[in-house]
């Protein structure tokens, strides 16, 4: 299946599982692969920055989408396959295709500064690609140094109508997801999917904004299912009541580089792969963040969801 | 009193009143001082970025200084004298230190990068003050673009006694807490008062790990003061019991921009200050941010300590 | 006399002469007034980067400016007010103002990204100086990160009517002076008048392309002077035999941070200021810079513009 | 044959033929090398910035790799292998050296801060690529956003044995020079070829101050081979006559973004490549700009090295 711009939901994006001596864990990939679809997401999305993309060769990135696919079922893939140039970003992206990935995601370089310099760029990155590959665009100024307004996010939805998901993970996020529906809902822009990312830390309050869900790495994706599902069903509470008692957790995985190390191991910790190894370079979890981490998990383990702190 | 290496507990950032036409409401001033030392803080930090002090001109900014002193009583008042050249920032620290500061606080320029270009920046920033004025380091990554490493940190306060704390807002922080205590602990550096910016989002573990406390803007000093004595005291589930609670405001707050405007906001609220006008330029509140803080707030209200989630 | 759109010709940059002890040298800010009105320059500009506007105190700033224009007769003082606020950058205009300057400078801040963010600001900066300041826009982005289309320049241009001049130090420069020219011949954009800056390294082809002049600090103001005549007047070869001469030393004066110790080397070395001592901090000469200086200047002395190389 | 640190004299960049619909000249990468051979060359560049290596894909980078080196006869090649990530870095330095190329180039990425991180970071890379790959490391600021001091470099070398070359376009470059140069006279650091690039212009006083030679993709890699030839020579003035003639063209090629354009105009003039076509994304050459290079080129064709303006 493709994407499309109904796309809502979690899409999980999927940790790289490798040995301990840096060999890609074919294993653990099935496993993990389980492991989401058991916790009930919509899609997953592979080859993202906490996939350690960057860490795998051209060979080892098609092998990873491919039996990430296979796995998925009926599931849709998405593939990131942002890159310093075009033909290696259109190589990829038709190999993923073929494979049967349903999309892929395109982050822009930093390098952009100008209005006009961003939109041009996603044109150019349609063309490279092709028009029948569906896309989302990841807009995500702390990592990427490129600041979009809403005008030129409508502007490249409105010219390339091959983008149907805009991954938002500005900081602040809210008020861009409200300007964007509101783009929409003057007609000013076509309806597109959209999903939130920056670890989970605002999900509350963007599911309310009008995000149509979650794409993050965060270890509890079951978690992120629930509170989108009781989002949706307008329990407002019970959907804060869950958010908050993750929120410690939430913030510490959000913490960068070490934030990696972090969902690794609680992976590890809940059954879904075997190791929790880093292909180098790799920032590695101290024994007092590990301490702090079971701290939080312990805490999260006695959290009682029928009788919260605020009912 | 001088600012010294000992200093510990909550140094909040002081807001700056203004007139909704602009103007520096001093009555507010008055009532804000006032409303944080009934807070039970230990100190104030003025002219801080969350203090808006680039919007004041050099008048206002000693005018400011002085009336925040003579309202502190025999609190420290650390002024912020970060400035683009060494002779505005001399001036200011003289200025401010005649007039009763404990000390200055000193980010760096976004445009130093070498580890021997911010330890030579620092040294002239001591010999420009003058060697008796105790100053705070500032190092604060996500806003200045200057990454400073717990070796330069360490080479910078043993090059300059007058350096006598570190406000430490790197992200994440808690690992170079560890690593600038253990430096510390093996005698290679001099100790230092060590506190935590953010907003206040890792403030729980950021005492646990050997801050002496926090030095930010959060609207509820009342809640840190009280979370530094839990914590101190080793009452840790109540610590973060207490500090959890308050973690979906927190994150709110530390949001760029808006946050300015959700604490002043809060600050009206609790009757600290009149109006919660910005000078220009400003990030306003959206009907939506203030329901959401309204909601947040109301969370807060329902918070029973005595009987929170995880006992 | 005001700043308007018609300025042309060269108005230098001029340095701040300091004696070697750091303090302002008074008698030579006369002794340098009077060679730039010797090298029959258009204007002055003062508190530039290059005249190390940020080392200067609030006092001294003004100070400075003061004395500036009241040597420079009937020639139109520029001054820069570049400021990380709207108030202190609204007392030194107003200052500035009051003491006789004919208009004022204002380059962005290195935070601004999107197009809106930039036109905004130079709408909010125009509001605290006041409308009836005339004011030219710094367009420099490797200085000051910030990039400007020619699009948002002429939106600043037709909001601003103060705005009268833009400075255009883009790398490259060249289409964008054309393209800012397009746009007014077809009526877009009212005349602005455009000066270059960029050490004067296409100062040869920027006048050709349009542009009324050079803003630069480069050594040899009179050479830039003539540069101006000659190419206005259309003796093409002779312009560029002219530059050529110069092109090794203003390469050599353009280079970051050494630049400035250059510049100050040769003023001094031409009689124009007594000390070529700059305030803290500072980018000193080594001896081999100071050999290959005098190597360039004994070149240029010998420079033969009856019989240059192309003739 | 192996790159080592003895190497010296001009290695051009290369620049990567294409024809006008976007696909590899493969005749005229023959024609190309035979030029580059013909200018006296020392060495060649491949997939340099300059070189549009990031608009290649993986099978295109490496078969152009092989064509150069299979032309380039004895003369050692050098293949730029920066990448976002390690693997990807390995796969094309292990296959470019088994293709016979001299050795690889390797450029910091840009979020490197701390003078650890750089240190690492090249451990990292040699580890990633094996020992016995000889290695140039890339250092140009301004490109880059890295900043490295002599005495990080120093330490680079030191602890790497594989990294024979460094290529200096640091800005200003002179005094890094001095210094690393003086580095080795002290024995704290070993011999390594120090090549510089910035486009050439300031490649007179750099080989002066110590450089071994020059690494830049100017069109007139023969102007170079004489300079260095006069400059190694002691025939000081001729070398500047030389290089000044050439300066105000090395100016207008050095302009980022047009410059490729220009480069690939002007080898096309010469006959080294059949069609000046770049890949996307380009930055064509206006009109004027056009107009602007044969002027330039025309006022080279004039001068006369027998009785140039400087005797």
């Amino acid at each position: 299946m493709r994407l499309n711009e109904q796309a809502a939901g979690v899409f999980t994006i999927a940790a790289t599982p490798f040995h301990s001596d840096g060999r890609l864990d074919t294993a653990s990939i099935d496993r993990l692969a389980e492991f989401y679809l058991g916790c009930g997401v919509s899609g997953l999305t592979v080859l993202g920055v906490m996939g350690e993309a960057p860490k795998l060769d051209a060979e080892e990135s098609i092998a990873l989408v491919r039996q990430f696919v296979s796995r998925a079922g009926k599931l849709p893939v998405i593939v990131g396959v942002t890159s310093p140039g075009f033909a290696p970003m259109r190589a990829l992206a038709r190999q993923a295709m073929d494979a049967g990935a349903a999309g892929v995601m395109i982050a822009p370089p930093s390098t952009l500064r100008t209005d006009d310099q961003i939109v041009g760029y996603y044109r150019q990155a349609r063309e490279a690609i092709g028009d029948d590959v569906p896309f989302a665009l990841q807009d995500y100024p702390l990592a990427f140094s490129v600041v979009m307004t809403p005008q030129v996010l409508s502007r490249i939805v409105m010219e390339n109508p091959s983008c149907v998901m805009l991954k938002i993970e500005d900081w602040p996020s809210l008020e861009k997801i409200s300007a964007l529906r509101a783009l929409e809902h003057e007609s000013r822009m076509r309806r597109v999917s959209i999903l939130t990312g920056n670890g989970g830390i605002f999900v509350d309050f963007e599911l309310e904004r009008g995000s149509d869900g979650a794409m993050t790495g965060y270890a509890f994706p079951d978690m992120l299912v629930d509170l989108v599902k009781l989002s949706k069903a307008g329990e407002r509470a019970k959907a804060h009541n869950l958010f908050d008692a993750h929120l410690p957790l939430i913030r510490y995985e959000q913490q960068p580089a070490v934030g990696l190390a972090v969902r690794k191991y609680i992976l590890q910790q809940r059954g879904a792969i075997t190791s929790d190894a880093q292909r180098n370079p790799t920032t590695p979890m101290s024994a007092a963040a590990r301490a702090e981490v079971d701290f939080l998990l312990d805490r999260l383990r006695r959290f009682d969801s029928r009788s919260p702190a605020v009912a």
